[in-house]
Formats: C-alpha cells, structure tokens, sequence
C-alpha cells in the first residue's frame, strides 16, 4: 500500500492488529457491543485511576468535540472560567468559551513557557467570581507539558474547579485521579492509546456529572444525557462509530499488555530523546527547552536558510516514507514532529536518516 | 469471525472491501486525504443533483451531530421553526430546538400516517412567523416514508425554509435538488451509502450557509466554520475519522458501480418486497400501509402471544445469524427489521427462515 508512517499527533500510525479489528460489522443495540462500550469505558477510568470517583463518558466525533462537551455540559451558565493560555488548543479552549457565553479569563503565557502555578494561584486570588480553571495538559501546538498536579494543587486549595484537556498526555504521562483534584478530564481515541481517530470521551467526577442535568447547551453533547442513557441501557445515544470503539478496545488490549503508561512513557521518551538527538546532529533546534518538552510531539525551529520551504520539505520527507507536521505558531516559522503511535526508535532513526537526507537534496545548509 | 447479518437501519452490514479500506492510517493534513475528503463531497453533493447550488460540509459524529448542527448553523437565533411530526426522529428534532433555544410549533401525525402537504401548508398560512419547516423524509422510528417533494413544494409556495433529515432515504430514495428547494438536506455515512458509522454530512444551499456565519451554538457543530476552513484548507478543522471517511470513499465507489440511486432503490425495494411477503406468512402483521412504507426498515406487530417476548426472540435470531432492532414506539408494541445494507433477498430469505423457525422454538402461536 506504500504506506507512510504518520509522525504526526494523531491520526497517527495504529497497529495492524487495531486496524484489523475494524473488519467486523456490530449492533449499536446488541449485548456483545454494549460489553464493548462497557469494557473500554472501565478500562479508560481505570488508567488514570480515577475507579472511586470518576465515571467515563465516550462521545462521538473528535476530541475538541468532547473538550465542548465537557464545557458545555459541566460548567453552569454564566460562570467565569481561567484559561491558563500557552498555545493553540489554550486558545480554542477560549473559542469554545464564547461560543458557550462563558466568560473566559485568559491568563497569558509564552508559547514557550510552562502555566506557572502561582501565577494561576494569584489570579484565583484576585478574582474570587472565577469558578473554574480549564487546563491543557500537554499542548499539541508545541508539545510544552504543563505541571498539571501543582496546578491542580493550586486550583484546589483556591476551591475552585479544574477541567483538564489531556488530550495529547492521557495514557503516556502520569494521572492520577486519586491524588489529583480535577472535575473532568478530557481525552481522545486516536492520541496515545493509539486507536484511531473517531471518538472522544470524558472522565468526569460523579458526583459533578450528576448535577449537571440541563446545563448543556446541545443535545447531542450533553454528557449528562449521554451518562444516564448508557447507564439505564448499556447503549450510546446515538449510533456509535462501532469499528472505532472496536479498534480502540483492539488498541487498549495492546497498551495494557505493553505494561500500560510507564511502559508507553518509556518507548515515547526513547523516540524523543532519539529525535531530538539525531534532529540536533543534523542542526536543527528545538523551540523548547528540553526540561519542558513532552515526549508526544517537537516542535523544531525551520531552518533560517533560502533555500527551506516547509511544503517541498513535507512532500520530500512523505516521499520517502515519513508524514511531518506543520507547525501551528503564528510568530515563529517551525515545524512538528511526533514521536506518538505505533512506531519505536527504529521508525525515528529511520524518520531522521529521510530528514537529512532531504537537507541535502533541497541544498539547506543553515540551519540554527 | 461468526459474524451476524445486521438487519438494523445503521449501523449495518458493509462490505468486506468497505472495512479493508480502514486498513490503512492517514494523515489528516496530506494531501492524499484532502483529496479523499474533496471527493466524497463532491460525490455526496452529485447523488442529490446539487452541484449547482448545494456544498457538502462533513461533520465528525452521528448523524444526529448533524441534524443539530444544520439546525444550529443554518436557523438563525429566535426563529420558528414547524415540525411535523410522524415519529421519533421528528421528536428528536423538537429536543434539539429546545436546546437550541429556537421556538418548535409541532404538527401531529399518527406514527402511522405519512405527514399531509396539505396541512403543513395551512398550519404555515396560519402562522406567518414561522420561517422554516423542519422534516423528516423517512422516519427511522416506522420507516414510514413522508412525500418530501409536494412537501418542498408547499413550504416554497409559502415562502418559508425547508431543513431536511434524509438520514435513512440518503442514496436510496431519489432526492433532485434541482427541482426540490430544500436548504439543507442531512444524512450520515453508515446508512443507505453503506458505509460505516462516525460520520455525518450536511448538503447545504451555498448562499443559505455563507449567510450563517456566526449563527452557530457550538464551535464543533458549526458548520459554516468547519466549510470555509475547509475551502481555505482542504482539511477538516478538528481530527476527522480518517478510516471512516476512507470506508465512505470505498462504499461510495461501489454503490456508483452498482448503478447508484436507481440500483439501490431497486435492491432494497425486492428486499423489503420479500421480507414483507415471507413474513406475513409467517403471519406477522406490518404496522404501515403498504403504501406509505419506505423499503428501508419495516416496523411489525408484536405477536399477541403470551409465549413471545422480544429479547428472548432477539437473541435466538441472533444466535441463527441476525440481529434485528427493537421497536421504538411507546403505545404500540412492536419490532423492526431493516432492509438495508450489503445483503440482497438471499440474507432476508435465511433471515425469515431464522424467525420461522425461532417461533416454533418459542411456542408462538397467535401472530395477528
């Protein structure tokens, strides 16, 4: 099929054996699929440890689908809510916000600087009439990690609530709903659970979901609609993407077999520090420092030279095998890479080996 | 695999070269998948004779994702919107607006009667401030069929918008835009195209949707949003399902091979045909006239037997290969059988022969 490896943050490259469990057709009404639904939805709570206080709601569409509906859905008319701002999905958090008539309240950071928890603790201070922080976990605009328990910490001892966006982190970065104050956390199939792409879900704390009946602006993202239906019958609302939930059941049998996340932590980590060495030997920088930098996705410097253009650079590197990312900064010209999916250091030696030799190829000398 | 036939109105039984065609990961923003999502938008605009005036907008989720989304772009805030009403997917539609804000004005049908013209013409003579009329073409809940051409052709005459759910007629049931003025026409992959589940599209008026901008409830429903970014782009604005959208370009090839429209109708129309036929040999009494059923999904009459009870039934069905669908009306107990997917009469023949069969088994006698 001559098919490139996605070095992209989902969709990326899945498993044949997760593609392949796509090749069965399910009831949305039958036993077998609601034990499916009622499996994966179990297993989603558990990885993040959240089995005494949490419960997983699984939503149609992609994960910016859910992150609305966790706004939407748990956060009461008319509140004001803290948007700690470093990157692209910051600010779509904010979009969807306005389109909610929230108020949001962005709290502003560089796109490469961590959300600094007394920052955030100083702007719950000043403004008591916030009740609700909305946190991205891992920001796939540039790959920075934000220090989501000290922040958690923070928005707790302030009393107010936390809505985290883990879409990039869930399953490769340490969560633990035990130890951690957060209302709502917020994920996707087709990120590091490496399913594919077609499903959202939030893992929400009961007793938040419980009393957020009526509070959604839309029918068909009310996740308190959505929890009580598939409570009272085991089903979704409406039709589920049944091959994605299938792939992403395929897909989590293989996580926790692989050891769960230290071990998915472990093999990214391995693919970023390989990355962002052999990118470095052919002279690339990074535009963060590698305290702050996730092993999900890097974000690299373009090359100050004439001769780069990012569109023939993409179309030479796909040539070979390998599908890069654009970079999503306004100010700064760069470009992504992942190092999330089913691929190992292999992939990457390999992914870097094309990059240089796409250097040479287009003439690009300068590079820092 | 031991796989049963789905005799569902969706998720249905597809094709194997449909779900081989998931087999493949790709990158949301290559351009190989711009142009598989190009053209499955031209081709779902071509089935309905739209290309001069209607786009298509696909949209990640269910087709219900879809429906409020129309509802939600393409109505502005404070209007009025009829509906009439022969079933549960009209009832959903009344649920949306309600979450929508936008006034509903309900004109009651029997289940079993298709919506009348006539009275959806005087209910809008009587009533100048409503500005759009929101229908089902056929109503999943019966599979009733509603005479959407004389339906358009009133709403026009009144001057008033037309909004159209063809979630289940989509591709099997002919649909001109080119004679028929309709806004904005709404169905999903995994129905009558036969492809799978996870996505849901919009044929929209050009001219209605670039008026819309701004209109929309929610940032990922927001259909004139997710249209110009993809005119900008090529790309969808939020991950799409990459293996759905795949599955839908798969299916698509093959019901253009089929003979389309035409072949489609002709397949589900001698399945119905049969279904029908054998089961009222066995006795069973369909809910519709024979005149107003659409061959998409036919609703039947309980037995009024003390032996029969519908999940004893189901899984007995089920464990002889077919999975059939309850029933959803709530005064009338019945159960449903679909028509559609990649099956022909040599599927509804061993079907019937399984509930033949399964009766015995059961000791149901009394069948009408």
């Amino acid at each position: 099929m001559n098919e490139p490896i996605l070095l992209t943050p989902g969709p990326l490259t899945t498993t044949l054996a997760t593609k392949q469990a796509m090749l069965r057709d399910w009831g949305s009404w039958d036993d077998t699929f609601n034990a499916l639904t009622a499996s994966v939805c179990a297993d989603l709570v558990g990885i993040v440890h959240g089995e005494q206080t949490h419960v997983c709601i699984p939503l149609q569409g992609s994960g910016t689908f859910a992150v609305e509906a966790a706004l939407g859905t748990l956060v009461p008319k008319g509140c004001k809510v803290l948007v700690p701002n470093n990157g692209a999905y910051c600010q779509r958090i904010i979009r969807i916000l306005g389109y909610l008539g929230h108020e949001a309240v962005e709290l502003p950071f560089g796109d490469d600087q961590p959300a600094d928890p007394a920052r955030i603790g100083a702007a719950l201070l000043a403004d008591p009439a916030i009740s609700h922080v909305a946190q991205v976990h891992c920001e796939t605009g540039t790959g920075i990690l934000n220090p989501l328990p000290k922040i958690a910490q923070v928005v707790a001892q302030a009393g107010r609530r936390l809505i985290v966006d883990a879409m990039s982190s869930y399953g490769a970065i340490p969560i633990d709903l035990g130890t951690m104050p957060v209302d709502a956390l917020i994920a996707a199939s087709g990120k590091c659970l490496e399913g594919v792409p077609g499903m959202g879900f939030v893992i929400a704390r009961r007793s938040v979901l419980i009393d957020a009946a009526g509070q959604s602006h839309s029918l068909a993202m009310d996740l308190h609609d959505q929890w009580t239906y598939m409570q009272r019958t085991g089903q979704w609302r409406f039709t589920p993407p049944t091959h994605v939930v299938a792939a992403l059941r395929c897909a989590i049998d293989q996580y926790l077999a692989e050891g769960g996340q230290p071990a998915r932590l472990a093999r990214y980590g391995e693919n970023c520090a390989t990355l962002v060495s052999n990118m470095r030997r052919l002279g690339f920088r990074t535009f963060l420092d590698d305290a702050m930098q996730a092993p999900i996705i890097v974000t690299f410097h373009a090359p100050p030279d004439h001769a780069y253009e990012f569109v023939e650079f993409y179309h030479r590197v796909r040539e070979k095998g390998f599908v890069l990312y654009p970079g999503k900064l306004t100010t700064v010209d760069t470009f992504r890479v992942g190092c999330i999916g089913a691929i190992d250091v292999t992939e990457i030696r390999r992914a870097t080996e094309a990059i240089g030799a796409t250097l040479l190829e287009m003439g690009v000398q300068k590079l820092g």
